[in-house]
């Protein structure tokens, strides 16, 4: 078995839940089909087992090195990386036109999600890449796109996003970087990055930073940030890497987990000048970045989620085919051992596992799914209600995942015992990993905060209502199945829940309390992120259920496992949520009131 | 500030919530008062912060390699251990007649608590080696004393404890190794074991392995297990290390953390024939080691609960020092940035921390001071209660510490965020030490089954009842004070809740629905412990209410901080114990009727 997903499972998500092949109804994806999909899909899985799952471990173990002039790394990284950009997986996502592929969001997101599952240290430097790349896409000027955004496409430059600084981790109203405006408009940048993943290494001729910075002069806070191209090595007139830029590496970091992704503090203009140019207008970088950011997000999600699944699917192998141990109701000790996916604890972890990492990939999907819309949708009302789902669920798709998803690889390795604590199997550095995704691309406790301090608030509840709504749509359909009714019936009481909270605590924002109104954000995050992935649940059960009645054979199983972990999630997990809104209906202020000394 | 332990706090647990001066009223301690207790401590943190803390990073960084022949690690954990050995840490709580210091377990227990937060690795040899020495103190012959218990005491020989194989982790009941009488009354063993910390390693003269195994002959089952001293080398008439034995080290595991540790597999009598004496009676071996088992669990839960405190300690001074952001209620963004300990998320990560470790050490202590009683009563009514306390809260003081005090290293990280991640700071690798812990000495499954499955309904309930009725005597103290009626209302419903739970549940177990009544054990011991946990919060809050009145300076902010991180836990943890009762009482069977295919 393919320990980095289940294939019938991602086919479930993809075309049974998410109806995906209706992508090819809209314009820019008419010329694809579910057969290039698929075919998509497979060379993704293929390529993966091949190439980059093969390195995983001794990349962990072997760490990239910088020796004060260069950074070395196993040769396996840049071979795995040159067979991925051949295969077209770097550009798929972007238009024809661009040099792409033209594949919906939602087909490469899948696909991106099993190299992943594969490797995540090898996989940054390619998603990174695009991430920059599709924001010269939509801000670069057209220079900018030949000369940067093109050779990216291509995998002949690398792309990087330089946000934080060495004291403003979350805090980007705090950064220092200055850009200098020169004579020939050009800006010379000086100031240290922190974070960088893919800040420095020799897989590809170039690296573009996308660097925010404020130009000398501009309003404090976020209001006064700008967006800039620095290369590390300047372009000649034909677009070729030239004279080295004064961007440096200061040192690599040394982490827990994810060490296949260099990752940088680097110094702008220190000894030499770091020659950069603007991207989009001045004091408009974070407006730039942001446009970026639900994407981004969707990616931390489904990678925490894809590192979760190979977990999961690492233990179920391990518990099938190892030996200990009777059922307790077996007193006779000469009587054989039996698997321990007999035994019920076992059978708890993995359902947990699976309730989290199915439910947490149905929903980054339907996430994509929903970029894929926006971008198509042509009625402004479309457009404004995709756009509000979108944004309301980000911070969730974000924060959920990389929470359950790496309790779910704690679960792994409790299901392989003394040897998931040792480094001869994968789950202990899956969960090494997976401890990165609450901290980057905004910790989950700044997700928390976008969640209920902007989210959930804007436009006077808008999108918060909309989801609502549309899960309460979902509460309706399925609550015409008897088998289901248990189910509806209380996600329809969590969403009311939901709704309570949320307008005791608008209460308190509106009465100007805005410290008590955030004081328990994440337990808000956690109440709506549970009910939401409640809801992820139901529909899959839905689709299921209706299928059991004319599946056989592996498929009843399938099917049934989806109706199985519906029912584990709703009766083990969705419960917490009443804790959690209690909580906030309280407003309770504890952890305002302590004084600091008293810790 | 130190990162071991807040010492105000250990004080306040051992003296205000515990009375541990009480112990110099029992005769085996007449000889100590509370200042011999200071200093014990005293020099315990001193060694623990020059000797232990100083090459914790290292010893994680260069883990005990295995060159075919000999085990080589840091000079600096000999250097450690010998410093360790000459204060008199090893045979501390050992009667004065074998050597030891006649020291309260409770006082030993505390002391070895600081060089577990200071370096696991470290510790754990001759943590390993007084669990050994004291199994042959209770079991072992007088010749066996002399010739093994007293050099381990003197740190001349080193021990380990060989139980599992690897085909049997958890189940002991399934070992192999066989032991072959031999005509000179001494047995050759036979077989492999696993998972042996200490196994092998050149600190020590000697290593004397206890070792779990079957005479030939023996009944299936646990019922024919016997108990074995081999040593590495075997003794001479002087009790000298003469000539080789038959055990040799098969391989080093690599672990995720604890990495100071040697785990080994062993080989006994591949080659050459490793000889061995019986300890105790033939088939008892089982019995000998499970009466050692209450002390090693209670090591075992100590030790979680000082990862997670030396996690909280770090991450509680960062906050401080580090600026960032400002609060939500600020918005001009060129007010100076505030201390990250401001933000009210910050202060949930600390108070949730707080709450678990501090929490976690007054139950691991409290669990010490009934050994100690236990060991000095007199009565047999008295020695009966001790036992039925201490034996029910085992799995709790084991599993509890070991999965909340994870999650506390877990918040630790993110509070440190980018840096927390880093190999820079010591947080990661407390999170990586520390989840061991939930495995070893009884994975917190195995934990679960004996907590439900014995420890609730043996005696027809008394350990249970007796544990709520303790309980409840707090409950109606405390409701006395008015301060703290809420938290005594609300343990009280819990303790409701709990005996309720276990009706239901023990009404399956009579109706021979084993398996059903154990399905959700795990769920059980969640709610037990933190019913527990809530329960020592609401004593430490009992003697902090009282105090409060006559305290000054940072006393009030100390005793402030007990009252904050009750109410902490009280609010945010103790109703989670609803959801687990609500669960336990529909008797669940989602874990048993998923079909093995649908996983």
């Amino acid at each position: 078995m393919s320990y980095l997903i289940n294939r019938r499972d991602l086919d479930f998500l993809l075309y049974e839940l998410l109806d995906a092949e209706r992508l090819c109804r809209l314009p820019q994806f008419a010329q694809h089909d579910r057969a290039t999909f698929e075919q998509v899909i497979e060379t993704a899985e293929q390529l993966a087992e091949s190439q980059f799952l093969t390195h995983a471990a001794e990349a962990d173990q072997h760490e990239p090195h910088f020796d004060g002039s260069a950074v070395s790394m196993l040769p396996q990284v840049k071979t795995a990386l040159d067979a991925f950009i051949a295969a077209g997986f770097l550009s798929a996502a972007f238009p024809v036109e661009d040099g792409g592929l033209g594949l919906p969001y939602t087909i490469t997101a899948a696909a991106n999600a099993l190299f992943t599952a594969a490797n995540a240290g090898t996989a940054g430097y390619p998603f990174l890449t695009a991430a920059a790349a599709n924001l010269l896409r939509v801000h670069g000027s057209d220079t900018q796109k030949l000369r940067y955004m093109r050779p990216m496409l291509a995998g002949r430059f690398f792309g990087t996003m330089c946000l934080s600084e060495p004291q403003a981790g979350s805090s980007l109203a705090d950064i220092r970087t200055r850009a200098i405006p020169q004579a020939d408009g050009s800006y010379h940048l000086v100031g240290n990055k922190m974070w960088i993943s893919g800040g420095e290494h020799e897989l590809s001729d170039n690296i573009v930073h996308l660097v925010l910075a404020r130009i000398e002069g501009a309003p404090a806070g976020t209001k006064g940030i700008s967006l800039f191209i620095v290369p590390k090595f300047r372009l000649d007139a034909n677009g070729d890497p030239a004279a080295r830029n004064g961007v440096r590496l200061a040192g690599l970091n040394h982490k827990m987990g994810f060490r296949g992704t260099t990752n940088c503090a680097l110094n702008f203009g220190e000894t030499e000048p770091a020659i950069g140019e603007l991207v989009g207008r001045a004091n408009e970088g974070l407006a730039c970045m942001f446009h970026m950011m639900n994407e981004a997000r969707i990616g931390v999600g489904t990678g925490a989620t894809m590192m979760g699944y190979a977990g999961y699917r690492y233990s179920l192998d391990y518990a099938k085919t190892r030996l200990q141990g009777r059922l307790a109701s077996n007193k006779d000790p000469a009587s054989k051992p039996v698997a321990i996916i007999q035994h019920s604890d076992v059978r708890r972890m993995l359902l947990a596992q699976k309730s989290y990492v199915e439910g947490a990939l149905a929903l980054c999907l339907y996430g994509a799914t929903l970029v894929d819309e926006l971008e198509a949708a042509e009625q402004e009302s479309d457009k404004e209600s995709l756009r509000l789902l979108l944004d309301i669920l980000t911070p969730i798709i974000k924060a959920w995942p990389s929470e359950w998803c790496l309790e779910a690889n704690k679960l792994a390795i409790q299901i392989l015992g003394g040897y998931g604590y040792t480094r001869d199997y994968p789950v202990e550095r899956l969960y090494r990993d997976n401890r990165l995704n609450p901290i980057h691309e905004g910790t989950n406790g700044i997700q928390a905060l976008d969640l209920l301090g902007r989210k959930v608030t804007m436009k006077n509840g808008a999108a918060f209502r909309l989801l609502l709504t549309t899960m309460q749509s979902t509460v309706k359909a399925a609550g015409a199945t008897p088998e289901l009714a248990e189910y509806a019936g209380a996600l329809a009481a969590a969403i009311t829940l939901a709704a309570n909270t949320t307008q005791t605590l608008a209460g308190a924002a509106l009465k100007g309390q805005v410290d008590l109104f955030l004081a328990n954000a994440a337990h808000y995050l956690e109440m709506l992120g549970g009910i939401v992935i409640a809801w992820m649940w139901l529909r899959q059960a839905q689709v299921a259920q209706l299928a059991l009645a004319g599946a056989a054979g592996t498929d009843m199983d399938f099917y049934q496992g989806k109706l199985s972990a519906c029912r584990y999630f709703f009766r083990y997990e969705l419960p917490k949520c009443e804790g959690h809104a209690k909580l906030l209906m309280q407003l309770d202020d504890t952890t305002l009131t302590i004084p600091e000394g008293s810790f």
